[in-house]
């Protein structure tokens, strides 16, 4: 299908930046000598993430256990659930693990690492669990010096399950803007990391992988001596979020919200788009960056940017384009933009964006396009 | 299923609550004398509008082609299509009323009634179209003392289509908290689209339909005098929104998300859900109202709400637990919400919670419960 007669809304995907992006991440990975695992959780779609794979990329790591199941029936057998797992999933990890997949499974406490300790002994099975490890106080894990790191260490390898590494990541990378912090949040990432590692083995617990990253930290790294392993996710498409925390330019942004123009409200200077939050997302994470960009930045058909407009308000199947200077291109919004007009929209994040969607439309260079498919749900 | 059977994270509709918001709605257009129209962009699940049908409601709205397809497929043939229409999409609303379905189009512009027209024209078919007027300058619509209005009712009327309607959404109501404000908007709401209706039918053009609402105004219409229909959609959860606006209490909303702890921070007094903003949605529209509720309000399995608690933060699979005093708390959080305890968030806006869901685990008052589908995309 052409570009021009895909139905609105819909997300496109750039076929050509989206390969630019997954070989830039790949070729920094290479260079500093390190396996790379796609987190699949941008995307979930088996197109994307054949295209990571074919560049170089080492296994995937999941954010669900769907995720898990459904690209190890794809074909993919080492996969990463980097969430603490809840006891209660407990069944189905092991049940992926029967069919064959080298699940490995993350977590950061006693109490579900104790309950793997059990599960995996009634049932027999060895399970490869990596320690969730705090580097940046954003979120889960165990500090790097913190007693709870042993003792959950000792408590699935006193018991049978295999300790097969120690994984964190840096999410306030995206809080970030400069290439300096950026490098210094990498070195505390890497360097806590490795220092959780080290004093597993210290404590006589093998733990030989060392997994770190997030996208700025991983496009920021300038050595990463003692790590095995970087995840990353959003980079492959990229988003407005990124651009502005300085790691791609919007020329890289790979995702896209396909919409047309549907009304006018001439005196406010609004022009009218059949996509609203239920396309864009109810993402808004540039609201607290150095540019807000609303809803999504509006392109033309063509990737054109339109810099003096920007998407600054969205209900469920309504989005409305205005200018940004407020009333200054308002005699000129139903000309500029008229009935039928389609445009392209840049999202704030395209993990949250890509999730409305049950499939992209991914766009190649000559402007055919083909229909991938997505997961939902858990 | 029972309840502590379901895996996390889930959406849950609670039946009694859910049939108690559809029979309050609906006894309230039953006393104001008005057809009633539920807009099921909320749920997009045919088990929840065979409910609202079930108690009284005539018709429905949609707000996607997608979901007037699967809704005509499910055996409802009165669908109003309340999105003003991009001429491209015009051939599957053609394909719909070929098979029979009495779909009603929504237009707001001279150049889509023109389209409409010339499509309509073209295919021997004959359009029903509503005019969507604008009440309270939110969104879309022609005011009612405005040129357009007339010059879209003479292009429809005068090339063969038959103006069905006119139709509002008070969609500021959300932005209200008082029961005179809303009451007002209601009033100027039904004053404004009586008015449309007048001038048109003033102007030869018949002009049947006379429909208005949103959940707040619907609610707290007083007297419908001229109008024949009211359409809502949120009622028939309700969310923290529609709390904070004043229409209806907690202890009414039926959404819940269901979320087990898979960790903590307790030098940070956090507890960690399995319950992101991928199951929670990125809505935060909470935030800008009297009481900002985060990403949602706790409550335990059986209901009971903990109104000490809220989720304070999101990221993709991974909700943040904490105080509403912040550190207040921060000692016994662990022993308040321990690993694998399960809870209910109550979401900031059903229809975006929802979204992120591919069904509904629908809990009946004796505890079993049953997956209701949901529709995505467009």
């Amino acid at each position: 299908m052409k570009l021009e007669q895909i139905e609105t809304p819909a997300a496109l995907i750039d076929i050509a930046r989206m390969q630019k992006n997954i070989a830039r991440m790949q070729a920094h990975m290479n260079t500093l000598g390190v396996a790379f695992r796609p987190h699949v959780k941008t995307t979930k779609c088996i197109d994307v993430v054949s295209a990571q794979l074919a560049a170089g990329a080492h296994g995937i790591t999941v954010s669900t256990l769907k995720e898990a199941e459904a690209f190890f029936a794809a074909g993919i057998d080492d996969i990463l659930y980097a969430v603490s797992i809840a006891p209660s999933k407990l069944p189905r990890a092991l049940a992926l693990r029967r069919q064959g997949c080298d699940l490995k499974l993350v977590v950061d406490n006693p109490t579900a690492a104790s309950a793997i300790a059990a599960f995996g002994d009634q049932h027999g099975e060895t399970f490869d669990v990596w320690i969730e490890v705090d580097t940046d106080g954003h979120r889960s894990g165990i500090t790097p010096e913190q007693d709870a790191l042993l003792e959950v260490g000792r408590i699935l390898h006193q018991n049978g399950v295999k300790v097969g590494g120690v994984m964190t990541h840096a999410g306030s990378s995206y809080e970030l803007d400069t290439p300096q912090a950026l490098a210094a949040l990498a070195e505390q990432e890497r360097a806590g990391c490795v220092r959780a590692a080290q004093r597993l083995r210290e404590a006589g617990i093998a733990c030989p992988a060392v997994s770190v990253g997030s996208t700025p930290t991983a496009l920021a790294a300038a050595q990463l001596d003692g790590v095995t392993e970087v995840r990353a996710g959003v980079y492959v498409l990229f988003d407005l979020v990124m651009h502005n925390v300085g790691v791609c330019a919007l020329d890289d942004i790979a995702l896209s919200v396909l919409a047309t123009v549907i009304g006018h409200q001439t005196d406010k200077g609004w022009a009218i788009l059949d996509a609203g939050w239920m396309a864009l997302s109810r993402d808004r994470g540039t609201s607290k960056q150095s540019h807000d960009f609303g809803y999504g930045q509006p392109c033309l058909l063509n990737g054109t940017l339109l810099p003096d407009y920007v998407v600054s308000g969205a209900n469920q199947e309504h989005g409305i384009l205005s200018s940004v200077q407020g009333g200054a291109h308002v005699d000129d919004i139903a000309q500029r933009f008229p009935i039928g007009m389609k445009l392209r929209i840049l999202p704030n994040h395209a993990c949250a964006t890509g999730a409305q969607f049950p499939e992209y439309h991914a766009v190649a260079p000559d402007g055919n396009s083909a229909a991938w498919r997505r997961l939902q749900g858990w």
